[in-house]
């Protein structure tokens, strides 16, 4: 099992991922050149067919029903085979390591394999494809929420290999936390902060003010709002956010899922024609697991593109550097033509 | 002039550098491909007998004296040709754009040329030529920090184009800044809580606890410690840090000078020998500019190799995972052999 450390100074944690964990001789020059996530579909693990190269599934959408581990799947769920965190029934406690303090890493690790296609990401996925794999997110969302001794769910996608992702087939991650995650935490703090002094939500206030000035929206839709941050960190880094004031993902309708998979389809079909196809990460910042309903936060979907390299002075200071206006990427991203969008299912 | 623009959610600053700013354009797929740093001597700004290349410096040092800008230096102090910061005699105040706050970024980004050889890193210089890299680093902290509208000056090396380095002969840069970053002042608050439980200072608590166990020693000399810290944030990340309660890098007695070069070239040298010149990034944190000299802190230097990409997860929660123990990779560094320190001048 992992270990979460927490830094005695800035109070930050870490997971030491000791079933990921890699000799020393692993990390010399020799051993990081040329290694390459693309691969045939015949020797990947997560296409349809090779479903006994994964650990047993968790749960599978099947439309015409079937065995499990056995093709005939739209999105599948499986346990990550290196998990950074692991499920437990024991209680996470946090305990004296000398000086430091830790925690076991118990929680989840899970893999949302999105489709059986190896080449159809969040961008090209149909929409009844996309629609499924949103209802699987909040169905392991409940599932996993569900357990005592967690306290967050984060839903990610890594695309590409300059984003970390190791295996080219589109997948999203699940992770299960016995801690709030500091980055989560400290935008619920921002938002009782702004309440306190204004009586407004901060991210209402945000998506009236760029909904008026329109200069930084990418695209929006009756529920939902696509724009550049006016503090963009990274060059095009995207959000979506739901229109009305919500605090939890998994609360939305039928009808708001369907134009949550439209902004998504949007936003990840524009950069992929525009820029070519740029790695990015994505990630869903929403209500803790047992926050309740009244917690008062804005749930939203941030997207950061992965084209420019973190150096010294950002890892430093804390302050990134953006070597483009958020207004240039979202005139940008406004101009990409997305043609016509399969209903197939 | 660059922007620094607060996000209203978090309080996070960002530096917006139009100077630096590309087109939307220039992250595209086929303008992403194929840029490397490595350049021949011949095309190099930074070589010897280049020094028309770059703009006017703004300090040298030449043992043997002779003209500005022209052969004949060690280390070669020369302002950033595409500034994050800019210097100005005006004050830095926080303005209103709309509900958002901003700042001009008024500050400095200068470069620091190591050597006049394309290929002499802070690994392999000379004993000598390393004691006038940190002369110089101080000679300009302490210009840049008398001015009064400058808080910090954030020193930092890039290695290797994995860690942002844009130019391959060895450089250091300087970055002057009108506010605290959030890094530093995160840790000068971890000081103050700590002191506040226990009436003793974090820093000085590690490293009696580190020496003592030694697990996660790297080097130490008589003034310095080299070591991973337990809650390292990437594998064979390492802080070097003075055994004595100190505040201020630039108040270091010469042979206290001698004993960080030392330190220094022990770290790098066995990073590099061990690992095959990995890219890393490096940076100093110690008090701010005009924090004066009873400042409750403890400066020292973090290095962190970037071996790893920090993908969704990292990002949307703000915890690392690191795949490596600090215990595994103090003791792979503590077994390189390094060879004899040339002191040729």
């Amino acid at each position: 099992m992992s270990q979460l450390r927490q830094d005695p100074v800035t109070c930050q944690w870490v997971a030491i991922a000791t079933e990921r964990a890699k000799r020393p001789m692993s990390f010399m020059r020799s051993a990081r050149a040329g290694a390459s996530i693309t691969q045939p579909d015949a020797e990947c693990p997560f296409c349809a067919g090779h479903e006994s190269e994964t650990p047993p599934e968790l749960m599978a959408i099947r439309p015409s029903g079937g065995e499990a581990n056995r093709p005939g799947w739209l999105v599948r769920v499986v346990p990550n085979l290196f998990p950074a965190f692991t499920p437990s029934n024991a209680p996470a406690l946090v305990k004296e390591q000398g000086i430091y303090q830790v925690m076991d890493g118990i929680g989840a690790h899970e893999v949302v394999i999105l489709s059986p296609s190896h080449t159809a990401d969040l961008g090209t996925l149909s929409q009844p494809s996309l629609l499924v794999v949103i209802q699987t997110y909040i169905a392991r969302y409940q599932v996993n929420c569900a357990r005592s001794n967690l306290q967050y769910l984060m839903i990610i996608s890594n695309n590409g290999k300059e984003a970390g992702a190791s295996l080219a087939h589109p997948h999203s991650q699940l992770f299960g936390l016995p801690i709030i995650p500091p980055a989560v935490q400290c935008e619920i703090d921002g938002v009782a902060r702004y309440r306190d002094a204004s009586g407004r939500c901060v991210y209402c206030e945000i998506i009236r003010f760029e909904v008026a000035s329109g200069e930084r929206v990418v695209y929006s839709n009756d529920d939902f709002l696509v724009y550049c941050p006016f503090a963009s960190r990274l060059p095009f880094e995207s959000s979506i956010i739901p229109r009305w004031h919500a605090s939890h993902f998994e609360a939305m309708s039928d009808a708001q899922q369907r134009s949550f998979a439209d902004a998504v389809h949007q936003l990840t079909s524009r950069l992929s024609h525009g820029l070519g196809d740029p790695p990015y990460n994505l990630y869903i910042h929403t209500a803790p697991c047992h926050a309740g309903p009244d917690i008062d936060y804005h749930w939203h979907l941030e997207l950061l593109p992965r084209l420019t390299i973190q150096a010294g002075f950002e890892w430093g200071s804390g302050i990134m550097i953006n070597t483009s206006t958020p207004e240039a990427a979202a005139e940008f991203l406004r101009d990409v033509e997305v043609g016509e969008w399969s209903t197939a299912g």
